[in-house]
């Protein structure tokens, strides 16, 4: 089957017009077919149309409709095969073992979603009974529960070809609480994008779902991002990717005549604080599992540690050597289009910039336009608290090691950064290290998302009790994660009804036995209670 | 006992300085001793700098700590007595009862916060515990609660001196979940404020927690509170009042170089829908409740209805009759202050000045500088689809009669107006016609946060059910309430802990008989189980 090039239009395809655009082989540089292109307003228009009337009409499906879809989106991705593997390789130089195990996360992201669906108690149903003979006055009869906040414009990713991208996590969490998405491909990976939403479209149709709870369309320049997001019907917006991208779209979304809530991860340094006691007894096996971490998919993982403190001491000066060698050892591998790969180059360049950085160590730079090296450099700790140039994220495999004169300064390093996706510590499990310097993981806790201890933040286990989102910069609420199952909440708002006639309330929310777990007059109730 | 003038910070009492003002009685357009004061820069910094250290240094107590000390305030305001409730009087121009029946609402509101911090599943525990065997990659240990967001600015609102102004929804909210609050009292009743942070300040000392929990500043002008939502150690903001307010604070905290939450509930017209069968049957009846709702603390609240849409056709005239009489058989009475009074008068002049606007029936208006008079006003269907200033809130207790010349102008009507607090339907119970009409109840869900079938939206609910708040611009977020006990989500994130040791865990996260209703591994656990 050839790939098209067509946007998805509530499952239309409609050829696109205008300057075209490909997909480029990071590794040999060379094009692939067919021809994309940006999206023009009346597809824009169209799409977002076609969404509002889903979610006003009320077309998006029951619970089970919605649950049915994302298993049989689940399903049709496993079907596409080596097509879609072999597309996503192709356009993100990924190898096939990590697309593979992308498919499996994507399908089991999906799958999840869908038992959250259909358990329902994430509708977080709350019901006050009414007291008629209450005094002074009657209390009525109030119940509430979550609705589906409208279209969602969903952002895909190019680090996570099929986790963040066309099926990722935003679209998953929005087709899953009934808000229809309108999704903006990536430019990387729009064959890849293609077959994903030739999946979606499918999966619509086979559960006799309304073809406007999806579209699809492809843009390369901001044009096409921002119209989506400046459209009066847009509800929300999901986005994965640089601090850049999302402000400027969080930017937008403020100035509007009804802004919109805009959840950008927008990635952050990770630092990793290793104690004392810790550096000087495991100060080896740190830097190995640091310097895996650093190079995990050639460092672009929003999660990847590019920022690691450290008191000078014992177990430095071989901390040091280790994490350099591992890093220096061989080529870090192809990124994922050029675009990031000169982001990389240029950022590195701009830390060696720096008198006081000092460049420790430097691996091959392998073949092909978009290979990366990976790198060490290091900075006294006095001069990190004091510039943020230092602070800033380098997205790619090379890490700044702050070296500071004791601990207190480690404290102000830790101060002095921004909001971050994870932070973690490392200490001496013998010792009392940790308990000694809690005030450290405090300046954690309010710095970051998710607090690891003895381990690498890269791996985010997608479950319930995730927590993938930080204070500004790393995202831009932190009130809420993009991965895991509490992602959904960015997509739903509370309503209630007062008084309403039994017979219009949807069956959540009604007398008799529960089918869901909810709060009634203060006492909880499960589904089969009455 | 005098009052002082001087602004609260961390505990102790800062004589103001510069350019006095003082509170006004609206009836007597008298003022009021003592001068009070804008803060100063000095005194903003350090309320926010103390509160920052409470936060940072986790000063705020624990669950125990802070219901006890909500209790506490709540008996305070009681304790407070007759001083209280008479300056609350002079300041705003409320009867007795209203004011006491407020502090009723104020009380009762800090220990319904208290029973939810002490029962804490607002903590929202998940923990997924670790599975070193599972294939392809271990699983760790994630264990995600609830943190407070940090220093909350609440802004004191005018209309509500007791509920949502000092020790109201919002500082409650913040407290309750341990962000320290950094209050503006509202100018209109600073004496009010005065004696409400007293009874604050002396809670927090009598039980034993940190001073910086708590600072009041006064200010007249817009400096004082540009500069708390400007200040960094600032980390969110509550806010009760007009649109104009609300949105510029929005903007102001847009604009900084970490943009932060704020909630601000901005009012809205509450727009109530006849449909035929009910106007037919009960029109003189809805009549004189929404006259009754209109004239309520003489139409100053938030869900006061200020547009009646309604189907030209039998009942019609009837309805128009009683409601022009009700609202103009007597003065409306007087409003909380000059500001509000004139910027009624404005609206209304404005509003009657529209060619298609009939004014209908106008009350007569009382004695003394901010009285007020009731006016119904009147307009066809088509005229008010077409422009939005017929759509804007006019403040106080008037309102604007919509007749359509049928329901599907009706329906139009409703998809015409903004987001809003509430939208209420009357239907004839005895046919079918809000089944039939079904999809002017969905585009009312979409428009508001709370919908109310055949009565007034007046008398706002506090519960767990509650939610009141919408879509902008009827507040800043639909996605949280500002009353009920659902509010405290506004000053949340979540944060997980992954692998972390267990001495270091707090109590509800740890391994052992839950203290608190929790969800371990997929299973929900209650407090007692193990």
């Amino acid at each position: 089957m050839e790939l098209h090039g067509s946007h998805f239009i509530a499952g239309s395809l409609h050829p696109g017009k205008g300057e075209p655009f490909r997909a480029v082989d990071p590794v040999s540089g060379e094009e692939m077919t067919p021809d994309y292109f940006d999206a023009q307003s009346g597809e824009i228009d169209e799409a977002l149309g076609r969404a509002e009337a889903v979610h006003v009409r009320r077309l998006a499906g029951n619970r089970n409709d919605r649950a049915l879809l994302l298993e049989r989106v689940a399903d049709g991705l496993e079907e596409a095969g080596d097509r879609l593997v072999e597309r996503a390789m192709a356009e993100s130089g990924l190898p096939q073992p990590r697309i593979i195990g992308e498919r499996g996360r994507t399908c089991g992201q999906l799958r999840m979603f869908s038992s959250i669906i259909r358990e329902g108690s994430y509708l977080d149903v709350v019901i006050e009974t009414a007291l008629p003979d209450r005094q002074p006055i009657p209390r009525p009869d109030i119940r509430r529960w979550m609705q589906p906040l409208g279209p969602v414009v969903v952002f895909g990713a190019s680090n996570f070809p099929l986790a963040f991208s066309v099926a990722g996590g935003d679209t998953a969490s929005a087709l899953a609480v009934g808000c229809p998405v309108v999704l903006k491909a990536h430019p990387a990976h729009p064959g890849t994008s293609e077959i994903v939403a030739g999946v979606i479209t499918e999966a619509i149709s086979a559960c006799g779902l309304s073809a406007g709870l999806f579209s699809m369309v492809h843009g390369r320049g901001h044009g096409v991002g921002e119209a989506l997001v400046r459209h009066p019907a847009t509800a929300a917006v999901g986005f994965t990717g640089s601090q850049a991208g999302g402000m400027a779209l969080w930017r937008i979304a403020t100035e509007r005549d009804a802004p919109i809530p805009v959840f950008a991860e927008m990635g952050s340094v990770n630092p990793i604080f290793i104690l004392p006691a810790a550096l000087a007894t495991r100060g080896e096996a740190i830097a190995t599992d640091l310097a895996a971490s650093i190079r995990l998919a050639v460092g672009q993982f929003c999660t990847s540690p590019g920022v690691i403190v450290t008191v000078r001491g014992e177990g430095g000066t071989d901390f040091c050597d280790t994490l350099g060698k591992a890093l220096s050892s061989e080529p870090a591998g192809t990124m994922l289009h050029s675009g990031i790969s000169a982001n990389y180059r240029g950022g590195r360049q701009r830390l060696a910039a720096i008198p006081a950085v000092e460049v420790v160590a430097e691996g091959p730079i392998g073949d092909g336009p978009c290979a990366a090296a990976s790198a060490l450099m290091r900075v006294d700790g006095n001069r990190f608290i004091d510039d943020p140039r230092l602070q800033a994220e380098v997205f790619g495999p090379s890490t700044l090691l702050v070296e500071c004169s004791d601990v207190p300064e480690m404290l102000e390093a830790a101060r002095a950064i921004e909001g971050q996706l994870t932070a973690t510590v490392h200490s001496d499990s013998d010792s009392d290290e940790l308990i000694e310097h809690k005030s450290l993981v405090h300046l954690l806790e309010e710095r970051a998302g998710r607090v690891v201890f003895g381990g690498v933040p890269t791996g985010v286990e997608v479950g319930e009790a995730i927590q993938h989102g930080g204070p500004w910069p790393a995202t831009t609420d932190s009130r809420f994660t993009s991965v895991g199952t509490a992602a959904i909440a960015r997509f739903l708002r509370p309503i209630c009804y007062q008084d309403c006639p039994p017979g219009l309330l949807p069956d959540e929310l009604r007398d008799g036995p529960a089918v869901v777990s909810r709060r009634v007059d203060g006492q909880w109730e499960e589904p089969g209670s009455s």
